[in-house]
């Protein structure tokens, strides 16, 4: 037996007891003639303490060699210390050691296993097992334990089943790039790592499953934008006999849930708000609606002078900084620098002061007069002292850029309370996005999101105006879930097919079983899934994913700890009838 | 909305409520003047009426053209059953409907969605989504599910964490064969997906987690025998500061909590065997002992006459088949054929029969009397009225071999009953074991497992008497669970990649982070592995771990319902830095 206690549980109602504790040396204090020691394991610190009277002297010699992050176990008794320390839950108490055992010694660590560690990223993704030694990480991931926890048992609690699906499936090209994974006993042939279970589920609404979840490994294989992980978890559901709005109260019961559980915040029906809307209010299909700064569209009210930069634009849109006046122009010149970066992309900034004594002094006062400036501050909701700043442009181009100013102003301005939460459903959604780069529509959601009733006949003529049945759950402007209403009759999933740009035979080769089941009475049904590593960071109070998964991978797609990916040996290769054709 | 209540809930109760349903059209019956339709959702069946004199013209005729399967949604009143059907939650009520949508139509399945299907298993497995309609199918899932719940809340509950841990890591050539998945993103690399989470849960222990879990899906590319899987799933488990003892008691715990949960069964504490023990009274490391016919070693008693076959052998070994005296020549005669089999491999079979009156008749009565037969009879505990069966050869083959035909028998005797649950702990596992292919010896559990304490210096001078810290939990005659303390320094764990034939430089390579972190303060710990989908169907009184998976492949890998894998296109392989080099 390595132990009796943890070395968190100790107190005053075990003075005198003789126990046994095994952890880590965090840290030792050596006067001479006595010595500290915290020992530290998951659930705590206790102190040890050996002293020249009442230990031996091989014990006292013993304990001088210990160093950080040395393995031992201790036998001693409880005694109640002098000097107490209120800020550990075992600090009443230390240990007056009679015995020590060395389990394992520890060469120095790379950084210090405290709080507020000395390592920096990449060393302690390097050794990311004493990186989980900290509190803050450790803590991560007991928290990720206990959310997800909870997201089991509450939709258990409703009828869900979690069902697992297959990892090895069928690559298909729609979407983000698929991982493949050669078949050794189906030579010349492929699986895919699944982006999503979204044909599986459906296929189980199908088999009359009628509730599924299933807390699920996904893959993308994507050039990795910061805070992007190729392998990433959802919280995959799905419903069968429902509407959209079966669906928002179902998840919107879990988040309700998740957020009285472990913030103990108590939320009311969530709001819900149409994309256009979103995008019109907040240049943002995700906003954060903790905070104002509502966008204020001034084309009416801004594009009868001779101001050009203004008339031309199809968007003149400004939003209202509390209590921006105070900036020097200094200020805002650099705020006027950070639109005009590359990441946001805006020509330029007009501002107005709203002067305290309900003046306004603009950088446009050559085209527009007091009675003009104020109509802005009445369509931005701009007060006494506020900035007003304004961006003009294409229409979606300037409602990003806008957006981002807004959401960079917030966090500067600390309007983000990390433990404020506010969830929004976001709806009716575009059912296609146009692409850029491939020059044609492709489905915002995926191709097998429902139209709205009655917008199908739109497709052809106006694609870009038909609206789906697909929904966001916005948590302090992230997405933390998505889903939709899907199709469920062979004749509409075709037709979508067909308006994204899939042959029939395409078609039939990638999805041909999902249209086959289609036909055997597939009910209406419709889902949602969660990106759970988003969730368990925003509940957490942060934003960055990577601190709340065990061993995540670098932006090149690396596991720098274990040296993955790496190369295999030419025999593997050739088993899976595979050579290499390097492009460089 | 599509339903007031599900097909299952309806009772007296609920007379004369106006009710909504939605399901499947089980089945309908059509007099002409009068249609009755079975409703079915996943929940129940409830009869649904349609008469001419209740109702219109219009739904007479539109409820006649309902067909097997079509999806329907209903509204109408609940009324008393005339004749009623006890063997059906809802039997007291049935339907009046007043309105009928047809969601949507179906196609007739290609096989009866009945409990007792006409569909054979291929066809089954490609119409997977309508083979999970059947109640069999779909209970097994329920079940599984409702098995996982229970142990990840019993986990949690004893303080253990789920943790997940990377899918995509590093290839390893020990063990089975990996699955690998290339890189884009760098080129010429490829990660590789787990057999099991064996390193990261050993990096979770140095990194102070403390108790591990993970119910996780592992990966092995082998040529797949009957009822293995590709992708399996685990009940991973680590435990920090832990001796073997406690990880058997901890794991105990959990089973014994499923058996009382799922099964109702109340098992005191589980029978503990060494795997010598149980080679030597079962042939098996893995015995089944819900029923005797232990072996018996006849050694002694039978190699001191001319009979040649049994004097050259290792090991004369046999059972006592319960009332085989019944069995006539030919049935014998056959069973010495069964393990003659290619399969068995035996050379052939010594039979005794126990006679009523308390005498022997032997088919080696020319070398053996009646005194001999007595003696083994007593080594195998035979009874009047029972079969001995003897088999000779060399040890290991033999006791595998009769093995086989006990278990074979017990088969064909009803003894083993799948309502009765006996669990064992088989300690003591051999470290090594030699593999006739390589001509060297293999770690038997993995080359973490550590070795008895002392038993170390073995290694170079017996290896195949080391016994190591390991330990499976067999329920019925199957491994379900296995596990190890594992190696927790440096220099062990190089010294047994030594005697497993690693070069210094392909340990480093392969396992360097492992052996890094040990030099970090790792604690000792140890851990077990449940096969989830074996657990399951064993506790669902199956065996066929294919019927408690949704979507199975088959034996060689397929997948016959989305058919995967299947090839991708070249530019997907260029991409990868790949081409194709088929073998045929």
């Amino acid at each position: 037996m390595f132990r009796s206690h943890t070395c968190g549980e100790l107190r005053n109602s075990h003075i005198n007891k003789k126990v046994t504790l095994s952890g880590w040396v965090q840290k030792t204090r050596d006067k001479g003639f006595m010595i500290w020691v915290d020992l530290r394991d998951r659930y705590g610190i206790t102190q040890l303490i050996f002293d020249e009277e009442r230990s031996s002297k091989a014990l006292m010699e013993q304990a001088k060699t210990l160093g950080r992050e040395f393995v031992v176990q201790i036998t001693g008794t409880v005694i109640e210390r002098t000097s107490k320390n209120p800020n550990l839950p075992t600090g009443d108490i230390e240990i007056l050691v009679s015995e020590l055992i060395v389990l394992n010694k520890a060469l120095t660590p790379p950084f210090t296993i405290e709080d507020d560690t000395d390592g920096g990223e990449e060393l302690r993704m390097k050794y990311r097992y004493l990186d989980i030694r900290r509190n803050p990480v450790k803590n991560n991931l007991i928290f990720r334990h206990k959310v997800t926890q909870l997201v089991r048992n509450y939709l258990s609690s409703e009828g869900f089943i979690e069902v697992e699906t297959p990892y090895l499936i069928k690559s298909t090209p729609e979407g983000a790039r698929d991982f493949v994974v050669p078949s050794r006993m189906n030579e010349g042939q492929f699986y895919a790592l699944p982006q999503s279970p979204q044909t599986f589920k459906q296929l189980l609404m199908i088999a009359g499953l009628d509730k599924y979840f299933q807390i699920v490994k996904c893959f993308r294989d994507e050039d990795l934008r910061a805070d992007r992980q190729p392998e990433f978890t959802q919280i995959d559901c799905e419903m069968a006999f429902v509407e959209q709005e079966d669906i928002l109260n179902a998840f919107e019961g879990l988040t309700r849930h998740l957020l009285k559980e472990v913030k103990s915040v108590e939320v009311d029906e969530f709001p819900r708000m149409t994309f256009d809307e979103a995008m019109q209010r907040y240049g943002n299909d995700k906003p954060d609606i903790r905070f104002g700064m509502e966008f204020g569209e001034l084309n009416e009210v801004a594009q009868h002078k001779e101001f050009n930069v203004f008339n031309k634009a199809e968007l003149v849109v400004g939003i209202a900084v509390p209590e921006g006046n105070s900036y020097s122009r200094k200020d805002i010149d650099k705020l006027t620098d950070w639109v005009k970066r590359p990441q946001v992309g805006a020509l330029g900034m007009v501002y107005v002061r709203c002067n305290e004594d309900g003046t306004y002094k603009s950088s446009v006062d050559k085209f527009y007069d007091q009675n003009d400036l104020a109509k802005w501050a009445e369509a931005t909701n701009a007060k006494v002292g506020d900035l007003i700043c304004v961006l003009s442009g294409e229409t979606n181009k300037v409602r990003t850029q806008l957006s981002a100013l807004r959401m960079e102003l917030a966090n500067r301005l600390g309007l983000r309370n990390p433990n404020e939460f506010a969830p929004l459903w976001i709806v009716d959604f575009p059912l296609l996005e146009w692409d850029e780069e491939t020059e044609r529509y492709h489905a915002m959601h995926h191709p097998f999101t429902s139209p709205k009733p009655g917008q199908l006949e739109l497709l052809k003529t106006n694609p870009e105006d038909v609206k789906a049945n697909a929904y966001d759950l916005v948590l302090n402007g992230n997405e933390i879930g998505g889903g939709s209403i899907r199709i469920h009759d062979k004749k509409t999933q075709a037709l979508m097919f067909d308006y994204l740009g899939f042959t029939p035979e395409e078609a039939k080769a990638q999805f041909g079983f999902l249209m086959n089941a289609f036909e055997y009475g597939a009910p209406p049904h419709g889902g949602l899934a969660f990106g759970l590593d988003r969730l368990v960071a925003i509940l957490g109070g942060q934003e960055t994913i990577r601190d709340f998964i065990a061993f995540p991978k670098n932006n090149s797609g690396r596991d720098v700890m274990i040296d993955a990916p790496s190369p295999i040996d030419d025999a593997q290769l050739e088993e899976l009838g595979l050579k290499l054709n390097l492009k460089s």
